[in-house]
């Protein structure tokens, strides 16, 4: 082999630092506009942004941090976290946004696990340090983002981050870093074991950006007044803080409030043109709306993604309210942006039920991404709508192991997403399962979702769960597991009639168990694990008889 | 020093031949529309696009070539050409585009100082070919971008496209090349000297192609059908061919017919909703769509660039027939792209007058460039809308030297653009001249185009020319040089006067000379530099008087 012949380029390397350069100096007068945690609304611009965020670099630095330390955030959406992002990564540090929903013992992991030496904190998870500074000894010190006026009673001795700040003058070049050091460190909620970390690269988080920025992703431009809903905590807030210094955007943090009301009040009051989050927050808001009786005046989209878009959200905000959803597929692991389901101008053309009908599916990649589905034996499987299996991902902003652990998460190069779907003509992905909660009957899947999805229409079914029962024959058959609306009635030879023509005959549940409730997480979501252990020794009745 | 933490992502290389890649993959129906050289129009598909360009990849590499070698354009935007973009860059070979328009010597001189080993070219061609081939000895083959059922008469040996894309099958797999390869060669069209390569890395190309998709910079999605009247031989069509598959967009490539009725009638016919392209071409369409009498139906916006758009052309676009202009500047030194001028919430709040006002000036960076403008000892000017001085750019998809040439152009790491301008405080570029054409008198500049521009408006003016005539005691001053409409008569002093209170009044020109006819190049610019030799020896008043 040769040596291949190289272009002429610039050898500019891809830091995150450039992002809030670049707005600091070419929109340097667009406004950043946070609700504060102290109660008042806080408004500065890029380029006081950039310099308070040297500030904090040089106090970090003054503090003794060196390149590659880990800087923790326990914090909502507003300016001082947005310096956060930017201060630590700017020198080489890692930004480390910790969820505070989490449970108490599980912040204590992930600060002990990722050798945090510093954590920034909102006063109002003081009580939440209190209880987390005994089991992190490690930590050299506990920094609440407030002034000394602010500073609330604590155990913790803790430091101001404005008198830090106030300390040090923001004189600072950002220096140029190898592209792949580590930028921010994100640990999943972790449904299952310890949370993992996924540790971005610099690289990984500017190509991020660019992606998130594009017009079939967030089309975030500096025409937009953005408002982040989905957290800073919660993988990057998808990318925002940085897709919106990239393209100049005006910003409003809308802090701890995020109630229907608090959050309309504030789209309105400062003509936010774009947001993003979960559907839960977006239900508060429409439930706001609708019994105020008001309307969007600035809102033209947002991002729905981090659990499934309900379709009748979908709809609610395009024809009620006129407001363009663009339903989206991510992970922690990927950055966190996978699929956006925006049309093609040849989908444009279809009828309206057919385009309802793709905007429900999770969407095609965007550039940075690839993505396919395999089967068992990892071959790749049609993209026809219909095979499905478990879906793989690659990419620059995709992580290839977890922080801090030897062993390769990845297949063959891809990354398993642990999640089952199919991939239609089109490139749409559709999720249809968890991969370990899919059930595998005589060497085919079943989509336990689907299974679920058809009891959830019968008017006598309030919750239902479809899960994997051991099956002499065929491995694995389903069980639904079911819980009766109120006063409501209905067999199990009911439920399962209601099965005919509805899904392919092989998939109907073998057996049917009522129960008075179903098992959830902290955060709402339905424990399949502990379920399939509650009937690890139900006996289908196909069991028995030896046959479906 | 420690080593720094890296991050743990995927190790992907930004390569060129992953854009096809992920069109064929993700957008594999997705069309490809091409007016051919042949007559008639050609349609297929992303997932063909991307075979056929394999096949050309096998075919080049039967033929010998070897990654690093430079394989040569001659071409219209058409689907060939397309997958020539494709094929030689996806195995480390170059694409080098060139213009077909260039005098044959100095595409002579490009073709060799290029190296080019083999030379892709439409028939419309063929003379220019049978004219080249003696003065490129050095060209291993010339290949006529047809089947041999079109081959024209030639006195040069040629080879048919098609014949040799049809021994390939097209089972090849893209190679992971290191992202620094050099992928396309595009030569600048030197107004003074040799024409210069700007040699692009496969990641420049890669980030360009970001950058130019952004929402304020082309805004290129899915949704979209595309439509470049930029030639693909004037620096990669300004990145069309990349932000287009990057975004799964729908290509119509419009052949040679670049006149007012054949675009307009492509347009409508193929509901393009965006184009690019030169003002020269704009007028041509606005001319036939106003003599026609028609509108446009589909089209929503385009990109102008290349030379400055006249702000009657923004307003008839904008005004009379509802199409977004976006004015842009780039060079081939960038990839080419700049700056365009897409306004931010805040200015989109300002009055009409002054929204149309920014949207003249050339708009702000996109991510990816820094700009700023410096004086004669090159430190930075203040971004106030009136200090105006040399721009320099740099970043990743700016060039750091010319193909084959040993000096580095750079200026502390900058590229000077040679192009004089203000920047204001909303960041918006105004370029007011070339830095040779600016008139430097006494330690200040004047801008040459101002001067101009003044007289232009001047009734009995037809063409205006300002240049600078060395002066004892100021080192130069403006000489206006003035073509007058037939018929209309007008005095040194009327014109003098005519300055009074429309420029600062030492910026008024010492002397005004009438001639015939203004010096101009083939393609119809100003020789400013002939002009100059013309009137080396003019003395003007003020010299002899020894004052201004």
């Amino acid at each position: 082999m040769t040596t291949p012949l190289l272009g002429q380029m610039m050898d500019v390397p891809l830091n995150v630092s450039s992002l809030i350069a670049h707005a600091a100096r070419h929109f340097g007068d667009t406004e950043i506009v946070s609700r504060r945690i102290e109660g008042d609304v806080h408004r500065y611009t890029y380029r006081e942004c950039e310099k308070r965020a040297k500030q904090l670099a040089q106090a970090l630095i003054a503090l003794g941090v060196q390149p590659g330390e880990r800087i923790a955030t326990l914090a909502w959406c507003g300016y001082r976290h947005l310096e956060a992002y930017y201060g630590p990564t700017g020198f080489g540090a890692v930004c480390h946004t910790i969820n505070p929903r989490l449970f108490t013992d599980q912040i204590a992991y992930i600060v002990n696990h990722a050798d945090d030496s510093y954590v920034l904190f909102d006063i109002t998870f003081a009580a939440l340090v209190d209880a987390l500074a005994p089991q992190c000894p490690k930590v050299l010190g506990w920094i609440a983002l407030t002034d000394e006026a602010h500073l609330p009673p604590m155990q913790t001795p803790v430091l101001s981050y404005e008198t830090l700040l106030a300390a040090q003058d923001g004189a600072y070049e950002w220096p140029a870093l190898d592209e792949r050091t580590a930028s921010y460190l994100c640990y999943t909620s972790g449904t299952t074991g310890n949370p993992k970390g996924a540790l971005y690269s610099h690289r990984s988080a500017v190509l991020h950006a660019y992606g998130a920025s594009l017009p079939d992703a967030m089309a975030i431009s500096a025409g937009d007044t953005v408002l982040p809903v989905v957290p800073m905590f919660h993988v990057n807030a998808w990318g925002i803080p940085h897709a919106a210094p990239l393209n100049g955007a005006r910003i409003v943090f809308p802090g701890k409030d995020l109630d229907g009301k608090s959050l309309y009040e504030l789209m309105e009051s400062e003509r936010v043109t774009f947001s993003a989050g979960v559907p839960t927050v977006w239900l508060g808001l429409l439930t706001y709306v609708k019994q105020a009786d008001v309307r969007f005046s600035s809102l033209n989209r947002t991002v729905i993604g981090g659990s499934a878009c309900p379709p009748a959200m979908l709809r609610t905000f395009q024809e009620d309210y006129g407001v363009k959803v663009i339903h989206a597929w991510g992970m922690t692991e990927m950055s966190p942006l996978g699929t956006l389901a925006t049309l093609t101008w040849e989908q444009s053309q279809r009828s309206l039920e057919d385009q309802r009908t793709l905007r429900e599916k999770q969407g095609h990649v965007i550039f940075g991404v690839d993505m396919k589905i395999v089967d068992p034996d990892g071959r790749e499987l049609p993209r026809d709508g219909v095979a499905f299996g478990e879906l793989h991902v690659r990419g620059p902003w995709v992580i290839n192991r977890y922080f801090r652990k030897d062993d390769s998460p990845l297949v063959d190069g891809w990354f398993p997403t642990g999640d089952v779907a199919t991939i239609d003509k089109d490139g749409f992905l559709n999720i249809t399962d968890r991969s370990k909660d899919v059930i595998k009957s005589g060497g085919e899947w079943i989509s336990s979702i689907e299974i679920e999805n058809v009891a959830i229409a019968h008017p006598a079914v309030a919750e239902a769960a479809c899960i994997a029962c051991s099956h002499p024959k065929w491995t694995e058959r389903p069980l639904l597991v079911v819980v009766k609306r109120k006063g409501a009635e209905v067999t199990r030879e009911e439920l399962l009639a209601f099965y005919q023509g509805k899904v392919a005959k092989w998939w109907i549940p073998d057996d049917v168990a009522f129960v008075d409730e179903l098992p959830h997480t902290a955060t709402g979501k339905l424990q399949k694990l502990r379920l399939r252990e509650i009937f690890r020794d139900h006996v289908l009745p196909t069991a028995v008889a030896g046959a479906v």
